[in-house]
């Protein structure tokens, strides 16, 4: 018998994530979409429809799928516009509807191509229609392919906050090419990899060269940069996603950097990107850190090395209502894990050394800080040069 | 120490059934809605928020809750009409908006007040906002307390179907003061009895003689009728519901009567309640079974036995399209668990003797039948006398 290279090997990686007691496989590679819809098609291949959940601007490439699938099973496209306002249970009834117009049965299986919109929507319709069908992901951004379909956490906007309707619902495998990524803009690449950046700061420290070199590669379209990053995305998540797949302990530390950040990101208006602001976040993080004893110099320089290539560096911050930060600071998601806190104080994620979080109560990853020495620190890495 | 009766303790009764691996508890009595409020208020002095889901045509229980509850939680009541038709996606996002308006939060409770189609919409308002609040149902109807609350299953409808959209939840616990089931009318009243009788002859024979004295004592209010039929409900679903939460497989025997009984309840526009129905379909049943040589005679006059002083009685039947009843029949939602069937067939759970229900493939309570042989036992059931 004499040995032959499978070509379909040769291009597609396969790695998986855990979520909870789930292992959820990942097939990726660069400029292998052909070979991807092979290997999915025999995966959809049993399923008597598969509904096409498509961001509307990706037609072409959902017609690349359909094509490729079109001889193994029933595919119906079914576009969504990948608007935040049109995150609602209203898109997700209307797209239910339409599926079972278009004749999916419980025997069906979801197909989410797009960004973090367009899979949280889908996932919503695959978690309840039929009470539940398989969800498949193939994301076409950094920040999704990176970062947000690692979660089994779906969900919906209400008019007084984003993601306040949802549901936990484990997709049974997610396959993307990255060349699909290289059709975005510059500032969703810099949130994709913001992301990891906070990886390898808050989780995977010794996968910080790694890190650099492919921010370094991100502007050569020959590099390996973009597979180096998804594979930090995943190597990141799946210990602390494994032992909580709600994200409600040990994965909270996936939120370092955010609660300053979001903060800077509604303050900037629009002008910064929520990568950047995650990353003025995470050096407010560091700032406070340091400032309680937690972390020493090398640990905060670390921090700057990491963000200077996005573009995140203390010489040069961003012109922001430093008041108005204060403020929104206050708004933060997380302080419903602190029940009773008053104004006084700000839930946080801070690191004690790179790659460890500090636990407060109940083991998590969140410590409670005085709201005047966050605001101290926000005033220290915004403060104009 | 003497020894003295706990006033609450004497007129509570507390039963559980497991949902899965979780154990739902169950408290029920007869006039004891005071002594019920005061337990409840304790489960839910923790939560921040009480939102109050609850039939609008409930309002003056809906504010004995209220006023039970208000001295230990922030009790927000939010009407519903329970209407079939209200029973959406819309209504859920309406509610949603509604209680995040009232101040609800992660750490509030929900508290489901009514029927089965209150439970119902409070049940996908509870298992998604928030991705997940304590569900606790409160039941209004014999079928809501003796069935209907006893699942995790949650849902809407679509415009093509019912529970088309919806997930699995399951309620933290119930609670029920059987004076509340005297407000409905007589044919509620059938619906959930029939249920119970459904219970006795797929799961529990060995309480028929409980549930007949129970049926006879319904008209009198100061029998135990309800607390028998209650317990029934809890007994009956109890052991299916620990092995098969979503009731996909094991707990399908809850499906017997219901592919002829849906089909006679369409077809009778409404002249029917669902409980007279799905008696007539648990007399097909087993009439069905009998020509397959799976039940005795026995087993098929104890089905007279236990229908017919619920007014199911094969010497009296309705006047039905039984040419329509046989088209119906093909429309049965269990159809999607034989993937690939032609019309020539029609899944049904079926009796080889009372309390042991005929398993098929993948050991599911669900046997392929002749459609010509479920036609026939339809017209010797349902042939005018």
């Amino acid at each position: 018998m004499s040995a032959t290279a499978d070509p379909i090997t040769a291009r597609v990686h396969r790695t998986s994530f855990a979520l909870g007691e789930d292992v959820v496989p990942y097939a990726y590679g660069d400029g292998c979409t052909d070979e991807l819809l092979l290997l999915l098609a025999e995966e959809v291949a049993s399923a008597d429809r598969v509904l096409l959940v498509h961001d509307a601007v990706a037609a072409d490439l959902a017609q690349r799928v359909v094509d490729g699938l079109a001889p193994h099973a029933l595919v119906h496209p079914l576009p969504v516009s990948a608007r935040e306002e049109l995150k609602t249970l209203e898109t997700v009834l209307h797209l239910a509807e339409e599926a079972v117009a278009a004749g999916v049965t419980r025997g069906s299986v979801v197909l989410a191509l797009g960004g973090g919109l367009v899979g949280n929507v889908a996932g919503m319709v695959a978690a309840t229609l039929f009470r539940g069908l398989p969800l498949v992901h193939l994301p076409t951004t950094p920040v999704a392919a990176f970062d947000a379909v690692l979660s089994a956490k779906q969900g919906v906007n209400l008019s007084a906050g984003k993601n306040m309707v949802g549901t936990f619902w484990t997709p049974r495998s997610v396959w993307c090419d990255l060349d699909w990524l290289r059709g975005v803009d510059a500032r969703q690449v810099l949130t994709g990899t913001a992301e990891m950046a906070k990886n390898v700061l808050a989780v995977l420290p010794e996968r910080e060269d790694d890190y650099l070199a492919a921010v370094d590669g991100l502007a050569d379209p020959g590099s390996d940069a973009l597979l180096r990053l998804l594979q930090i995305g995943v190597d990141a998540k799946t210990g602390p996603l494994r032992v909580d797949p709600h994200e409600r302990s040990e994965a909270l530390v996936f939120e370092y950097g955010h609660t300053v950040g979001h903060a800077v990101e509604l303050a900037s208006r629009g002008a910064l990107s929520h990568g950047a602001a995650v990353g003025w976040g995470m050096l407010a993080a560091a700032d406070v850190a340091a400032r309680l004893g937690l972390l020493d110099d090398a640990a905060v320089a670390a921090h700057a090395r990491v963000l200077a290539p996005l573009g995140v560096r203390v010489d040069a911050p961003p012109v922001l209502d430093r008041a108005l930060v204060h403020r929104l600071l206050l708004r933060d998601n997380k302080r419903g894990y602190l029940p009773g806190i008053g104004d006084d104080v700000v839930p946080m994620v801070l690191l004690d050394r790179l790659g460890s979080a500090r636990r407060g109560e109940g083991g998590r990853p969140l410590v409670p800080v005085p709201t005047d020495l966050v605001h101290a620190a926000v005033d220290e890495v915004l403060r104009p040069v």
